[in-house]
């Protein structure tokens, strides 16, 4: 008997058919000896409309009204599953997220989950009722409505997880688990079994958008054994856990790509104390996210600086360099979309030396300039052209053996 | 300066457009100087959606997940109105019934509000901040979101209003105030200025739909001021409020009639003593409700009970009168659906005799035949074969100078 919290996206529940497909899913769990909590999202496209209305009446809408228009697709989901599960003898009840209460601090439209008093969900599971939790929203500070921004239902499955103490957090969605890299790009792509917290974290932030960001930095510090799987085949998934839980360790677990962020360089920036923080503090103060960055010592006392932002930061990015070249002092700003970040990410790069080396020469065969180069623990990603962006891919991903034989 | 709660239905909030219009009206009363707090229900057509969906998916749904699905129509409006007021330079924020909270009992799809807290809304409008409340919902002892029952958000109006202590409800409808009769039948149907909560009642239960029956009941218990009158155009209504406040008052205010009833007839009961009792409980018993009722004394000690039910309850009032037949002791029962009640109501009828006769004589010239007379203090009711239901209303309209002129 375990412990689980299932959580299914709103492709999952999109129409009554669906709804009664999960409660089925259920079902077999709770058959199977297991308590169950379950998570859901909103009926799919009904977030979508809702937001529309909210933008149509206002681009400015107040938040807090937003939240509380929005967080009713989840409702209707978890009173519809309710049914749904009742129906077919699964003793089953809905909980919003002021009834728990999933209390978050008051940031509307991306809230944060601070506190999840799990105690009334655990007496219901001892009890084999099957509590049915309204992903993605919460109650903040002011007793109002909150939501954690899109794809939060995922964080909602994660943290109602740790609130209860569950075993695993499955998460049902629209691919069957996590692979070696984007099988659009590499039939060959594998399916893991198991991946680290850290690699997940890697490669959801470099393209591989299976689960939300947050919610992957959630489950490891909360310790929460997560589980991708599809909703509609019935076959296992991938794990994201604990690196000790991963027994078969290989030095590269995944290639990811993303071609979402720009380049930048600054030419001829002064080379003196304090640059850095010129040119990257009015950036972060316009909320622009810099990424990978780089800087070339020149002869005559200036230094070309390079570095990524997301490509739709793109313009913010050159209007707060352009007001801040006074201070900064730089001769000019040369922009490029036309890049692409490849990663290679793996718990053993850790303990082994060589790994990058592998990455460049793969690369340097096929004739792909790298532009600029940066590594982390468990990670080496380059910048390279976006027309290489395959091939890249491709290389790299028979380079370190992750081809699925046959 | 008043205090007023304005209600505004699903046709008034259909979409975008119909919300800015209602967001127009309010920003009016506020600019007049007015405190003013809004009640709306959900967008016309949502509301059936959502019942629609709990329906297929169970017929015996729970109804605590019936309320927490149809919850969420009103809570879309409240923060879709509240963003539409606030683009115009209104300051508004929704209210959901748990956050005032509008207390109910907890019998969920019908509950009965209880208690409604109003101090922070009479806080918030004296601050000049518009609350926007969600109509037809309320949270049971349980922690759990109730509803009213449909209609309810009149009766959401009625009770916020009497909690604020406004000066007067007004209900925004999709017809512009109470009539003499029916305007479809008696095109010289004239509108009402003002009618008496008891009037109103009386014509609101025999078929002019214009005001929830509760919502009435409860306007008349806390003597709330209601206004009823057309969101789409730009005319006074008619007021409901205490006789006192009605100077010139007719002897009769209106004609009513409903084809919503049968009739039913017990040949030869006996004539004993609680011989009433053992007919009426056990229909009382299976919630059929019973309206008129006569009882001819025969020759023999036997008796003719004749009454009238619902006609939707005929089916269940047959076979319950069936299953009592030993105990009770008729002879056979005869239903006959093919009725119509017509009513005359009015205040001045208390104060003055001989109106019932005008009543009588008026339809013996039209050649039309009385079933069963019933009477109260403000009220004369006959019922009538269905097909001649027209002719009297028009009739009866007439004999009591109803007609507008010209």
């Amino acid at each position: 008997m375990a412990r689980i919290v299932m959580k299914f996206g709103g492709t999952s529940v999109a129409d009554l058919d669906r709804i009664r497909n999960v409660a089925n899913r259920v079902k077999r769990e709770v058959d199977a000896g297991n308590e169950v909590a379950v998570v859901v999202s909103a009926m799919s496209g009904v977030t979508n409309q809702l937001v529309k209305w909210c933008q149509e009446l206002s681009p400015l809408h107040d938040a807090r009204e937003y939240d509380t228009v929005v967080a009713t697709g989840e409702q209707v989901t978890i009173g519809l599953l309710a049914v749904a599960l009742q129906t077919i003898g699964v003793d089953a009840r809905s909980w919003q997220g002021w009834q728990i209460p999933i209390l978050t601090d008051g940031a509307h439209g991306k809230a944060r989950v601070e506190e999840i008093r799990g105690e009334a969900l655990i007496e219901r599971m001892k009890m084999d009722q099957v509590p049915v939790v309204a992903g993605f929203q919460g109650i903040g500070p002011d007793n109002r409505v909150t939501t954690l921004g899109r794809g939060g239902s995922d964080l909602s499955a994660v943290a109602i997880a740790a609130a209860v103490k569950a075993d695993r957090c499955d998460i049902y969605t629209d691919v069957d688990g996590i692979y070696t890299t984007d099988p659009r790009i590499v039939p060959k792509a594998r399916k893991l079994p198991a991946v680290a917290y850290e690699e997940m974290l890697e490669l959801a932030s470099v393209g591989a958008k299976v689960l939300q960001t947050r919610s992957v930095e959630l489950a490891m510090k909360q310790r929460v054994r997560v589980q991708v799987l599809s909703s509609f085949e019935d076959k296992p998934g991938s794990l994201v856990v604990d690196e000790d839980e991963i027994v078969e360790q290989p030095l590269v677990t995944g290639v990811a790509y993303s071609r979402d962020e720009a380049k930048v360089t600054l030419r001829r920036v002064p080379d003196k104390p304090g640059i850095a923080a010129e040119v990257f503090g009015p950036l972060s103060d316009a909320n622009v996210n810099v990424d990978m960055i780089v800087q070339n010592l020149g002869a005559d006392g200036t230094t070309d600086m390079t570095f990524t932002v997301g490509k739709t930061d793109l313009p913010r990015a050159r209007d707060v360099l352009e007001k801040a070249r006074g201070t900064i002092g730089f001769e000019t700003v040369v922009a490029d979309p036309e890049v692409a970040k490849i990663s290679i990410v793996g718990i053993g790069m850790r303990s082994h030396a060589g790994v990058a080396a592998t990455m460049f020469k793969t690369l340097a065969e096929k004739g792909i300039n790298i532009q600029v180069i940066s590594t982390s623990e468990i990670k080496t990603s380059v910048l390279i052209g976006v027309e290489y962006t395959e091939l890249a891919v491709r290389a790299l991903h028979s380079a370190y053996g992750l081809d699925a034989e046959g």
